[in-house]
């Protein structure tokens, strides 16, 4: 390890100046402004948890996960998610009024990276959890809520992918028989590697009906035909249940006026093993990565010790940013100028001008370096120098 | 160690739930638009930083920082407070406009603490660096700005005690010889120790004069004829030239009109390395605690290998909100409560009221566990049930 310079920052960890700061408020408020007009209140959790309950629960990665030890010698995380600590509160203080809650937050996650000038290690979620709502309806309303959003964010074009994590389930445990294959055979969509899952299939010792099933799964993207072209896949009744499931949200999108921006995607697979039920992923054409997920995880809240079902999604500060069009800003400050004998003049003027509601500096002159290169920052610059009564703009 | 409760948290983190985050998120709004309104502009610097730039720079002893190692092997601390990381900033990417930088930050801070039950350890702070300007004006500036937040959040009632750590070493070096000593008879003060200043002081091999000078301090509280009265406790030129500038900053308050608020008080002693001009704390009589602090740091930014002058300050939050009034907050959430066939009709009437700049929960009535307790959080409940047409209230 060689000695850090003084201005260098950790792997993934990230400055925000004050001009992508003010782009992101103001995004950040017009979203949250959608979430608290469908009813979610939003909440802050800590940013440090026990890895053992919170660290453990959450579903990132265990060496994505940044990890310290307390003083009391009690191994911490910080938070790598919002979904498992809102899990923790929805299932102790928030339980009170009974289910179903409607929660909301916009803060930092953090998730470990390898290299420096690779992904940020530290980044912005603005999301929701419907905590305690098994219905399809539940899972419309927040795909809703997160297309809503979106657009509010003042994102034109974008698609939302929605698939259904327990009918990949169901035709993998059908056709491979055991968990374990099937978990093999799942990482592949997990990954995207599309070319490694039809290797891996073509290697399987499996009937060529059960590859020609397995081969068709690729196929199920598209509108609302994907969902009679899955069931003929399938038999059993967990598969159907899943299929029946994803039609019943996919009926309430419709009535929602929302089904156009969204393509079912039934080879969606977000994550190993959190969601248990719906998911989906929504995508800009000029962001390489999903700007936004969510889905149903029914089993999170019982390893708080208050099992229920939930529902939610988290947007992704960052890529929502890199998706939307650039501000174009024009420069917002004013600045006045002044010398000590015209302090209280300058006092008055810019008091009034505040109270406008402008934004502006009052600079004495000998506190200024270099004159010509700190006034070129302002929009107007007034100078108050010198005897009383003579106004030099 | 024992095996933490899925519920627990690690020691001083907590969770603020939805009442509370709509106060913090009002008091946060007006402060930000006072420092706004004075022409800072506010960013965001990572949560970690590496121990051996920010975290040694910071004005946090060692043992509070939270430390980690990141994959690289690198010692992070999660910051400690956000002046150093500003400077680190200033110093860099921001300099190319030249000073002085106007800079404002709403953010967490952490700072590990010893026993459950005692003081947070993560909490905000909301606060201006003002870099690269050496003038009093500077100094006033920053403190009436505070004045200002204080009030715009709806503090009626606070003080702001004024004192110049400059005066307070120049005395002490001149009476007791060496650094050393003085260092001792520094942390009393800074300790609030005033018993353990006195008993000290008798201690000490000093002649009887030198003695009552020292004694003599602790009654420098008042207005502004205490300057007056401490010029004849020294007699070196930085003694007096301390005195000087703390006599600037008082007249450029009382232009500003602020120094009603303002307590002079020439034995405050905010941190014992840290600071090297004017410091001021601001109290509310019903909080234990400085609710805020600040003043001059001229040899920070030094460490980051750009020196310039700087000052600013920082509130806690947490403080700030127990020192103002509870917010009666009446319910605000409507709900609509509906069955599947009439999803289309609840919709268009939560639309409508959405439209209005309304919250409203839309409910299905079969995702609610419980409907009496779930009812009952709301300000007015409606329902869509049943045949169409039929609207029950």
């Amino acid at each position: 390890m060689s000695k850090r310079k003084a201005f260098e920052k950790p792997v993934g960890m990230r400055d925000t100046l004050p001009l992508l700061y003010r782009r992101k408020q103001e995004v950040r408020k017009r979203v949250a402004s959608v979430m608290e007009g469908y009813g979610y209140e939003f909440l802050e959790t800590p940013t440090l948890e026990f890895y053992e309950t919170v660290g453990e629960a959450s579903a990132i990665l265990d060496q994505q996960l940044f990890k310290l030890m307390d003083q009391q010698g009690y191994s911490l995380v910080l938070r790598p998610d919002m979904t498992a600590p809102i899990a923790r509160l929805a299932a102790s203080k928030l339980y009170t009024g009974g289910y179903p809650l409607r929660l909301a937050y916009s803060t930092n996650v953090f998730r470990a990276q390898q290299r420096e000038g690779g992904r940020p290690a530290e980044f912005e979620h603005i999301g929701v959890e419907l905590i305690g709502d098994k219905t399809a309806s539940a899972d419309a309303e927040v795909i809703a809520l997160m297309i809503s959003s979106l657009q509010d964010a003042g994102l034109s074009e974008f698609t939302v992918a929605l698939g259904h994590i327990g009918f990949v389930n169901a035709l993998f445990l059908e056709i491979l028989g055991n968990e374990q294959r099937a978990s093999e055979l799942r990482r592949f969509l997990y990954e995207k590697n599309y070319v490694g899952y039809r290797e891996h299939i073509k290697g399987l010792s499996l009937s060529s009906i059960d590859k020609e099933k397995l081969f068709a799964l690729m196929q199920l993207r598209g509108k609302e035909n994907v969902i009679g072209q899955a069931s003929e896949l399938v038999q059993g009744e967990k598969a159907l249940q899943a299929l029946k499931e994803l039609e019943n949200v996919v009926k309430s999108l419709e009535v929602c006026g929302v089904m156009k921006s969204i393509k079912l995607d039934l080879n969606l697979v977000s994550h190993m093993s959190y969601y248990t039920g719906v998911v989906f992923e929504g995508y800009s054409a000029n962001v390489g990565y999903p700007i936004c997920s969510g889905g149903r995880y029914d089993e999170l809240l019982e390893k708080f010790e208050r099992p229920a079902a939930a529902t939610g999604f988290a947007i992704r500060m960052d890529y929502l940013l890199e998706a939307l069009p650039e501000l174009q800003e024009s420069r917002q400050l004013e600045c006045v100028i002044f010398s000590e004998e015209r302090r209280r003049e300058a006092l008055a003027y810019v008091a009034d001008k505040r109270q406008q509601g402008k934004k502006v500096v009052m600079q004495e002159l000998s506190g200024v370096e270099r004159i010509d290169s700190y006034t070129s920052r302002f929009k107007e610059v007034t100078y108050l120098i010198g005897a009383a009564g003579r106004d030099n703009r």
